[in-house]
């Protein structure tokens, strides 16, 4: 039985590499901006180490920084582990939970196996997956994405920091001492494959809170892609040039923002812009000479996040012309990530753990409108996830925050899971 | 008679001090950078206090850091002297002549004088205007509106750098000793009136190429407003967050922008904005928090002005309202800049130098796009202002250009205005 305080108490200690935007006057009432590969993601990662090494894991890391502590079964079987994996690093203004508890959590299934001297058959172990939040460098997920085979590593290592071109995933594992020696793949004999993947996650969406419900078990995951568009304009004097001769693109930035927000609502998806870039040196009377924004498209059917794609692109390259001289557009596809779904004997896994604890009305099924590591494990080995309630659906904000109970609710499933999981 | 090498060459030689953003292999081809009060905008303030005190100028520093050069004329009259002014800060991706060439010019004027022993009747002097540009600190031609007694001291002083609000005007003119001592004010007692103001500047607008002619005799400026709009937003995930649930400025932002250019193009007028603020722990897949964003509105005739803030305001207004939980709006009136009608008399003196220079079909009368500080000394003395033609009516970008000839009769036409001017 997982120990609830201990559980609290280990997740806010974690959080003291990090801390950010204070909202309230408690200890705890800060946010997180633990950006991956940041100084204070290194603390974490070394008190990752430390605590799970205790536990009589053995850690590994692979060539992307991803860390896996493995626990021996009894078997003693060469068979993949059986994982619990999230990711430790955070968005710049995150909150306390978002990745963070579920590798806590699954640092608290260790202790709760150790002191009671359980021992699974097969090995169980945790995963620490690197950049997950895609916030430092813009491609989510991008470690278990190599992991599971579908990016080649040189493009992730040469991701560059999304406000400092001159740093890279590469220079920062290097600098961290995170470049590991194991290939970062599912293979057998290079990499380090995994039996199965577990993942306790907080919703990140309004829907548990609503419809008061415990634990959401994890059916899939809504598809995304993520796009960096540039725009080429002209300084000009904003008093002196008349709108014909202008080539504004913070004009056009803004008509395609709006436009964007217009063909998601239509064909009832989604597509948000978080990020846009100016230069330094812009001035109120001056028509910006470059624009740089995101664009975020999701939905659970890919056709559907193709089909928001493909007008925004009509919209946007209309757009690029109809103001003046026009604007030069370019882009590049940043993150490319399917909808996902989930295994069944994992899910059937998760169920039980849920209906025992929390009976049969206590959970449902749900989808995940976030992406995570599950995404890319799901292709290379079974895979499902756990999401607890978060309050107010609110996510990404320095006040993310999920209740002491339902944190400790939700580990006992994930440990409950594990050994189904490890009877099946 | 002016002349042209020397003028060309001062010009280039003070260019030293904040070049920036190369266009070009030779060496003048690269923009300038110095923005007000910064470092470079100290070198050159000493280099013109050297080099007007060389030509037997007396100069006074007020308490705005605007800087008075004066050279007795032969009556050793009391009176005001008559003034060639304009500014030495320029754009951060601003040229070589919008500003320099009028201060530099009058430099050239003095000279021309001296070395000829010609002596004025009464004293004739230049005056370099600090921050006239609001590049760093966003109130443009601030100090001559000091001057005119438009605006309390105070508020220039407490006017934060751009990007830097623990920078202020007054900061700046403390920390390189340009707080003078004589009172920013066109008051005979306390502080340095002005008998007249004479301002040669490059058009930064394409008509007087259009039209073939050397020589634009102004006749006043058109009037701008400046706006600083800031929407408080609230974070989340751009993948779990529905439209419904949002607070996003920059969506709210976006259509603003959109609209005002609407709005403008309807009304014939001019709405830019060159600026736009996003907090720097922002990322792809979080709503942004809060955005600020800058509107420049710009017309002829003030009522039209008026008439564009109007509906800009009731439109921002329903756009904050109009998605998910709306954004919180507010604004700032940053710089307000009615129309300006210049003085007959002043005039007169540069159609005669115009008429005998290029021939009365060589020079038209024009109307300003940009505000000038001849805006401010208008209100308290006799103002009018030359322009010479610049490249394709390109201004506030680094490939700003007037060619040699345009400089020299600008100057040649600045010299003999002061002459007729002194004769009235
Ligand atoms: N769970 C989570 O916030 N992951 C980041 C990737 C995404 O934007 O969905
Ligand atoms: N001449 C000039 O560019 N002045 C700056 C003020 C304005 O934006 O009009």
């Amino acid at each position: 039985k997982i120990n609830s305080e201990r559980l609290q108490e280990t997740l806010h200690y974690t959080c003291q590499w990090g801390a950010a935007n204070r909202y309230g006057d408690k200890p705890t009432e800060t946010g997180m901006s633990r950006l991956a590969l940041s100084d204070d993601d290194a603390q974490v990662r070394r008190w990752f180490r430390q605590e799970t090494e205790r536990l009589g894991c053995k850690v590994t890391i692979d060539q992307m920084g991803n860390m896996f502590a493995r626990r021996p079964g009894a078997l003693r079987s060469s068979a993949p582990m059986t994982a619990m994996g999230s990711h430790l690093d955070t968005q710049p203004r995150g909150g306390r939970y978002d990745g963070i508890l579920g590798v806590v959590a699954a640092v608290e299934v260790l202790r709760t196996m150790e002191e009671n001297g359980y021992q699974t058959q097969y090995d169980v172990g945790i995963v620490n997956w690197t950049n997950e939040e895609g916030a430092r460098f813009p491609k989510s997920m991008v470690s278990s994405a190599v992991w599971a085979g579908d990016i080649p590593i040189e493009n992730a290592w040469a991701l560059q920091d999304i406000f400092d071109p001159s740093v890279t995933i590469k220079s920062e594992l290097e600098r961290h001492g995170y470049l590991g020696e194991v290939a970062c793949s599912a293979d057998p004999v290079n990499g380090y494959p995994l039996g199965a993947h577990f993942e306790l996650h907080i919703e990140q969406g309004p829907i548990l809170e609503q419809t008061v419900k415990k634990i959401g078990v994890v059916t899939g995951t809504q598809g995304y892609r993520w796009f960096k568009f540039t725009l080429a304009g002209r300084n000009a004097h904003t008093g002196t040039t008349p709108f014909e001769m202008r080539s504004d693109p913070l004009l056009a930035a803004s008509k395609m923002i709006a436009s964007s927000n217009a063909i998601a609502k239509k064909l009832g998806g989604l597509a948000s812009t978080g990020v846009l870039k100016m230069p330094i040196d812009s001035s109120t009377n001056t028509v910006p000479s470059e624009i740089s924004f995101s664009l975020d498209i999701r939905h659970p059917d890919d056709r559907v996040v193709a089909a928001i794609e493909h007008n925004c692109l009509q919209s946007f390259r209309d757009i690029a012309q109809e103001d003046g001289a026009g604007v030069d557009i370019s882009w590049t596809l940043d993150t490319d990530s399917p909808a996902a779904m989930f295994d069944k004997q994992c899910i059937s896994a998760v169920e039980q753990a849920a209906s025992s604890l929390v009976g049969p009305d206590g959970w449902l099924h749900i989808a995940s409108g976030a992406g995570h590591d599950s995404v890319g494990t799901s292709k290379r080995c079974p895979t499902t996830m756990i999401f607890v309630p978060c309050k107010d659906g609110v996510s990404h904000h320095p006040e993310e925050y999920c209740s002491q109970d339902d944190c400790t609710i939700g580990t006992q499933v994930l440990l409950d899971s594990i050994l189904n999981y490890d009877r099946f």
